[in-house]
């Protein structure tokens, strides 16, 4: 881990959304707001759980501009940024990078598939060469089950010849902790993020940056504790990880988009936090009874 | 097939570009001439062989209306506007209608995956409702290979039930004719479309409604020929079919984009046309000369 780069317990947060699909400002930077007072060391604007790729690149510029309105931190900010199109990807890393928030969350373009190294590399070229900002710093999202392209070892090395100071991160929601080991082990120089709280302490323990986990969202606290316990050489990390592991297993049985705003909706007696954007739907009722039993059966309590 | 929705042979347009990863209007529209010189009923604007989705949504606004300036009939288009962002299938497809462009090309949005029918149907409302016009004229698109998304049965029932007179036809790019076959004997009221001239004539013969196929790029004639055979009751359909099917053997034993990109700049002799958007990359010189000698065994001419 390099301790220059992006590192520790970062969420990447929900979108709420309005009745006409818009982001709904307000509730966004209060949800940002309440994940940084948890212990997110920083906040992923725009990832999966975000629902990022269901907005338009004017709406993410726009929600950006309300959580720095708002008095967030950029240093505390990883913005998503990687679309379908190249202009969108450009402009919206553009934009970031302006705003002072220069670490960026990239997606490689995801409609096409069995795409080569080659042409996925050109696009990450593309955009760090037309953003052409020193300050920039690439996190690749390897996420093939949604993306449906994987970020290689092939296109890793092809970008680190070419750009190696602005690629700096990798956030692994491949899934399989096996991946994760290998690419810790194999590119040392880039800070390694398994996408879920379960790997936390293993990734730590082999020279893992921490985690960018979805259910950070709902889990942050139980997350960071792990953190801490680790830097800290605490005897009870293994505990703090078997606690976070539960809470996450619980809400990975179901959609964790619809089921972490479904509790958040609960817990904070506000209905609209149940919207997402189609192609989701809404947590079923009787799927978020489930999901709550068994959460109060782990003793879990959501912070307000 | 009802005669009055779109029906013929449509070409998806390849779409050319600059240096600058910008969209080349000029030869743009000399392509979609050209197409339609060649026999296509129609064009169909940013589908896959158009590397759509890599292109933003200002992007294929300016180009639609570089097209319309030539003086291409708005009747003679089908304008892809289906987009992962929701804001951006709107925009695109008010922007369409707006100009005379009544009839879409919709795929689901791509990013998430195992999404429901009532989620994707949602998507497609939405955008229906949004956009606010009788006229519109909604075609699904279905290429579960590169979407991830198929548009099934249960999305059609939804659709058709909540937007009869919208939701007019399907392009199944899936490759699988019982697929097909299935769609028209089940879906009287919408015109469905293989995906490849290939099944034109077998289409023809059930009751589709032509073919919108990336290889007409090039192909167009031939595929014209069997619709008017079919259409006359010419003996010769079969035989025209045979041609038409064996050059799109040939082609899509190579990247159908990058191999028509390349056979465009080969005939044209014009190098430009060899260019693609990341994530895909052009074709090798080696791979060009095996297409160039398949063709030429098939005594294939690529009219100018």
């Amino acid at each position: 881990m390099n301790r220059d780069y992006l590192h520790g317990v970062w969420s990447p947060a929900l979108t709420p959304v309005t009745p006409a699909y818009e982001i709904d400002h307000a509730r966004y930077v209060q949800h940002v707001q309440r994940l940084l007072s948890q212990g997110c060391h920083g906040i992923a604007l725009f990832g999966t759980t975000g629902e990022a790729t269901s907005f338009s690149s004017a709406q993410r510029i726009a929600a950006l501009e309300a959580v720095l309105a708002a008095g967030v931190a950029p240093a505390q900010l990883l913005v998503g940024t990687g679309c379908a199109a190249l202009a969108d990807s450009i402009a919206l890393t553009r934009h970031a990078v302006a705003a002072g928030c220069t670490n960026v969350l990239m997606l490689p373009p995801f409609y096409y598939k069995g795409v080569s190294d080659e042409g996925v590399s050109a696009g990450y070229q593309a955009v760090i060469d037309s953003v052409g900002d020193a300050r920039l710093g690439v996190y690749l999202y390897h996420f093939p089950k949604l993306s449906g392209v994987p970020i290689t070892h092939g296109i890793l090395n092809l970008l680190l010849a070419s750009h190696p100071d602005q690629v700096r991160g990798y956030k692994d929601s491949g899934g399989d902790f096996a991946h994760t080991r290998e690419l810790i082990e194999r590119f040392p120089q880039l800070n390694i993020f398994p996408g879920s709280e379960r790997y936390l302490l293993d990734g730590l323990r082999l020279g893992g940056a921490g985690c960018i986990t979805a259910s950070a969202n709902v889990n942050a606290g139980a997350a960071r504790r792990v953190w801490d316990a680790f830097e800290t050489n605490d005897d009870n990390a293994d505990a703090h990880q078997a606690t976070a592991t539960s809470v996450r297993e619980a809400i990975e049985q179901y959609a964790v988009i619809g089921a972490q705003k479904a509790l958040l909706a609960k817990v904070f007696k506000d209905p609209e936090w149940n919207r997402v954007m189609p192609p989701l739907t809404t947590l079923e009722t009787d799927q978020v009874q489930q999901l709550d039993a068994a959460l109060a059966a782990l003793d879990f309590k959501l912070a307000a």
